[in-house]
């Protein structure tokens, strides 16, 4: 099958196809996203080699559990050994033994097909588009705050970062009540913000919750520099960077500092189900898969934000 | 009056005596001690200058109050506007307009006399000796962290650092029940947690809480790399220096950094009086307070803990 690869260079290389394991199904990619991790993973980021990809959906063609076959699906990332005390607890993600789509020892999705464990598939009901379908992994990143960190209707939150995930983040929190700042340096991406309710000129006060999705090495000091004493500060950015700044005034301020990565899957459906996150004005481009290269040039350039891989065309 | 005083260097030099004002008491210091922030300050942290010192124990000589007036008192070291909405919601110790003792726009301990707001000013049962009652400071700072973050008794506890507060830490969490491991480089001090209970040899398994306490900039890196997945680092350290890490590791691991700094005053008198917490092993020498530049350099050396400052012998 042909599949994007990452081995010094991206280039698009016929690799064989992933033999299904028991208890995994197989599934034909139809629709994937590129994310600001698989970019950083082409510039170090977890001295990463093989297929990126973790976005995605796509139709069961094999498995052994009758309900899947032929379903519309998107798959959660992270797949735990079953046995050690994360996984038995419910938390695969962190499971110490995990391999992570696309990112940690497991093929991605920038490939025909993929294999996944039946554990981790969730049906698409078909009031959630195509297209709406791969943020469903990136918009349960966004939930994950809400699992992790109770935010009050009357909290002045910030978000730093007006990417795509910064974009959803803005979707989920101001449902809360709460008043929403977002930070960010693309007039085009503010004013979408600004579209969901963000407020976007500081009045000058400090945050009782700062959410870092910047996916800059600078922004964590930044979200530092923005925390009232006792605040909240969100850490959802991952790069290949070091960081470089005093902790005294984590300690002086007594803020909290939570890292934050997967969430919950099912919720994300639930809310796009409902349309009660709009993701069509994060959507810059959709490409087809044979111009992969290019769609990872274009999303790196200034102003854009998600871009999509069309599988569709791909000639079986 | 006498003095020690940090500009360029360390001296004893004759100031004026602080002027008491309304609200304030003036207390005749008895007894101090060098805390590693002091020491942290003559480096360079905070950019101070002036009079240090915020460990310290005293006789009310003139104030307002006919109850505090003759008594032995240990001081809150924060000071604020008592207007903003942290003072009003009694968290006067985040008041951005605060001063703080010896720290911040506010003449330390290491002096004959200061001068302190009442509300700052806490009796000492005579059943608290003069050394014992300096560590009140530090003890509430160790206490604090129960105040921030909920400790299980099966929690698996790591402290990084053997120095004055590590060892207060340690005291302050066994009584939980829960198991701690004190990681420290000299073997003088690690005896003495062993003493308090500590265990000292790695098993290799991660912690659910790792305190860190080392006041080394390599502190915060090795604490993250000892936290489990969802684990809560909690930073004491404060220091001139600049740290140098990727926060991947907080996002993956997902990890909560809580910093921590000063904690409530009545309960470690409390565990003081019941001698819940041994301070004795801690006091490595006493000085006088002529001797102070002297105490100073001592409290640096390899494999000391708390230095204390006797004011009895001043001549007045």
């Amino acid at each position: 099958m042909r599949a994007l690869t990452y081995e010094n260079n991206l280039a698009l290389r016929e690799i064989p196809q992933p033999k299904r394991q028991a208890g995994e199904s197989l599934v034909r990619i139809s629709m994937a996203g590129i994310c600001n991790t698989d970019i950083e993973l082409t510039r170090g980021y977890m001295r990463f080699t093989g297929v990126p990809g973790h976005e995605f959906t796509g139709i069961v063609e094999e498995s052994d559990t009758p309900a899947l076959l032929k379903q519309r699906v998107v798959g959660e990332i992270n797949i735990g050994c079953k046995k050690c005390s994360y996984c038995l607890q419910g938390l695969e993600r962190h499971c110490p033994a995990r391999s992570v789509v696309g990112i940690l020892n497991r093929q991605g999705a920038f490939a025909e097909y993929i294999s996944l464990p039946d554990r981790n598939l969730h049906r698409i009901p078909s009031t959630v588009g195509e297209k709406q379908a791969v943020f469903v992994e990136p918009l349960a990143a966004a939930l994950e705050i809400l699992e992790q960190v109770r935010i009050e209707p009357a909290a002045r939150v910030a978000i730093i970062g007006d990417g795509k995930l910064a974009l959803l983040v803005l979707q989920v929190l101001r449902p809360i009540g709460c008043q929403v700042w977002l930070f960010g340096k693309h007039s085009s991406k503010v004013r979408i913000a600004e579209r969901f309710g963000a407020i976007t000129a500081s009045d000058g006060e400090k945050f009782d919750v700062v959410v870092e999705a910047s996916g800059h090495t600078d922004g964590l000091a930044a979200a530092i520099g923005m925390c009232r004493p006792r605040g909240v500060l969100v850490l959802k950015s991952t790069y290949a960077g070091h960081v470089e700044y005093n902790p005294a005034k984590v300690v002086i301020d007594e803020l909290t500092i939570v890292g934050s990565r997967c969430g919950p899957f099912e919720p994300a459906i639930r809310k796009l189900a409902e349309s009660q996150v709009d993701v069509t004005p994060l959507i810059s481009k959709v490409f087809r898969f044979h111009e992969a290269v290019e769609a990872f040039d274009y999303a790196q350039q200034e102003g854009v934000l998600k871009v999509l891989l069309n599988f569709e065309t791909v000639t079986r």
